[in-house]
């Protein structure tokens, strides 16, 4: 298939059509407006066969995927998403698959109103490269920055359950059908938490999408915030299906340091607690208060129960850990 | 080198600081300003190892290119290049080779007074996505869909060297070293013609870059605009390294039908025909009147010195030809 029969046949004219897109797929550039007072937030994520999924994934668990890791960073930042730029590589240009994978993607673009506003098909190793853009009220951005001391720490969902879905296929787990079902769909089909990102916009004090793992993306704000923390390691949401395939002591690799789950950190402001708390309630958000920022050097103290917990490990690393 | 190490030290903190960058790299988005009054231009352009560029291009080269095949379709919007994010993937991390390769894209982004606000590097098979952003007035963009009968059509520049180039490396061509030199160049450095993209802006009727082929770039902009085509073959201009080292007969392969050269193709109104030379003259910028739009439904006749001419060609599809 010719580069612009598939782009016409799997990308253009279809999809929702936002009213911001003045020129969609079909010219040099795509075109579209900003309103004003609005900054636009931009976001790129990639995702390349073999190192970041693998290679027996569907295809339209592929398409979501991609782009809801990319969307989970503008939830992150407190952003409305709305347009998107696809690069997509692939070894050939087979119809079946081109067709699942696009479904997948428009399913979830069109669940949070994002148009494909243009990209590039490439042949090549199969790698997707998606540009997301979005937009929020001037100033009011989520940054990983703005951490104070006293502040309460959240995340939102269960964590680890994308960790143990990778494991469970890499080492073949002994896990419950009807649990690996779940965990698997949680790592397939990952939900961007971008209403809780919009709910937090000028509640929360700093905001982070986990990606490389609780720990991990925990010292991202501490670094940038230049605080410390203590985290209630029995306060971290995990799921049923989880708790029921992972022995305790196993659990804490999972919940603390595997990324994927594509769940929000966030610090809240001892005086917006309550607000924040009931309008996450509101908003269906699930969330859970697992600490709180304390002053310091970037130091995180985990507790068990009340007790001082001791736990050594690090996210992920593209460069630096075997592929999944 | 982890991702973070490597981000660190090749792209944050370098290059230029652009005022309208309100956060760069190092949060989960960035966030920019796009001024009062105008657009957002988007393009997204993907290069893949063995497909795009011989695996032996220098890295310096490979960093230029892959930042200027997406300026240059901003530039035929007419819009100016404001911020991109890259998409880079990498087998291993070369500081050598990252080194080069990142020199070679600041070089280039920083003479276009573009700023890296973001990517993702990860693990793989070398390829890189590079989404651009820019900005125009609101209205003022060049569509490919704007031409109209009686339109002059024109082309910035040279056209075939980045041919010749390729298939001198993929044929070993007889050329002299001399030529050889400035016509690798051209295909390892080309330039987006970002000065003339504004310069025509509410000048030009339409505009499109020639990726893959005067003839299939034409097509392009005949289909969407609907019209027609005559292009005087003779009045193509050609390189003296180029008809230095191909002989007459074998040009035209290079000049209709060869993509890489990344110079503009658009089309001009009569009325703004004198203005638009003169404005083009000012700028330095070469560009060649080559033909006119005629009534029809996408043809192109093509006239040698005047006669009809017969050829017969097709332009470059990344899912039908040999990869380069």
């Amino acid at each position: 298939m010719k580069e612009f029969e598939l782009i016409n046949r799997y990308f253009k004219g279809r999809g929702i059509i936002r009213r911001d897109v003045n020129l969609g797929i079909g010219d040099d550039c795509a075109l579209v407006t900003v309103p004003e007072n609005c900054q636009l937030a931009v976001t790129t994520d990639t995702l390349v066969a073999g190192v970041h999924f693998f290679d027996d994934i569907s295809a339209r668990a592929l398409g979501h995927r991609a782009l809801a890791v990319n969307l989970s960073d503008l939830a992150a930042m407190g952003a409305e998403p709305t347009w998107i730029s696809v690069g997509l590589t692939l070894p050939e240009a087979n119809i079946e698959w081109l067709e699942e994978f696009t479904e997948g993607m428009h399913e979830i673009a069109e669940y949070f109103n994002v148009q494909i506003i243009g990209g590039d098909t490439t042949q090549g190793p199969l790698t997707i490269t998606i540009c997301a853009k979005g937009i929020l009220p001037e100033g009011k951005a989520l940054r990983r920055s703005g951490a104070k001391v006293g502040d309460w720490i959240y995340v939102t969902g269960p964590l680890g359950d994308a960790g143990v879905a990778i494991e469970a296929r890499k080492q073949g787990l002994d896990i419950a059908p009807e649990h690996l079902s779940y965990l698997n769909n949680r790592f397939d089909y990952p939900t961007p938490r971008v209403a809780a990102g919009q709910v937090l916009r000028g509640a929360a004090s700093s905001a982070i999408d986990i990606s490389d793992g609780l720990l991990a993306d925990l010292g991202h704000i501490l670094a940038l915030s230049q605080v410390s923390a203590v985290i209630n390691v029995d306060k971290v949401p995990v799921s049923d299906a989880l708790n029921s395939s992972i022995p305790r002591a196993e659990q804490f690799d999972y919940i603390l340091n595997y990324g994927d789950d594509y769940e929000l950190l966030f610090t809240v402001p001892e005086s917006n607690k309550s607000m924040v708390d009931m309008k996450l309630r509101q908003y269906g958000v699930e969330a859970s208060c697992v600490g709180q920022i304390k002053s310091g050097e970037g130091e995180i103290e985990l507790l068990l129960d009340g007790e001082k917990f001791n736990y050594q490990g690090k996210g992920f690393q593209h460069f630096a850990k075997e592929p999944v």
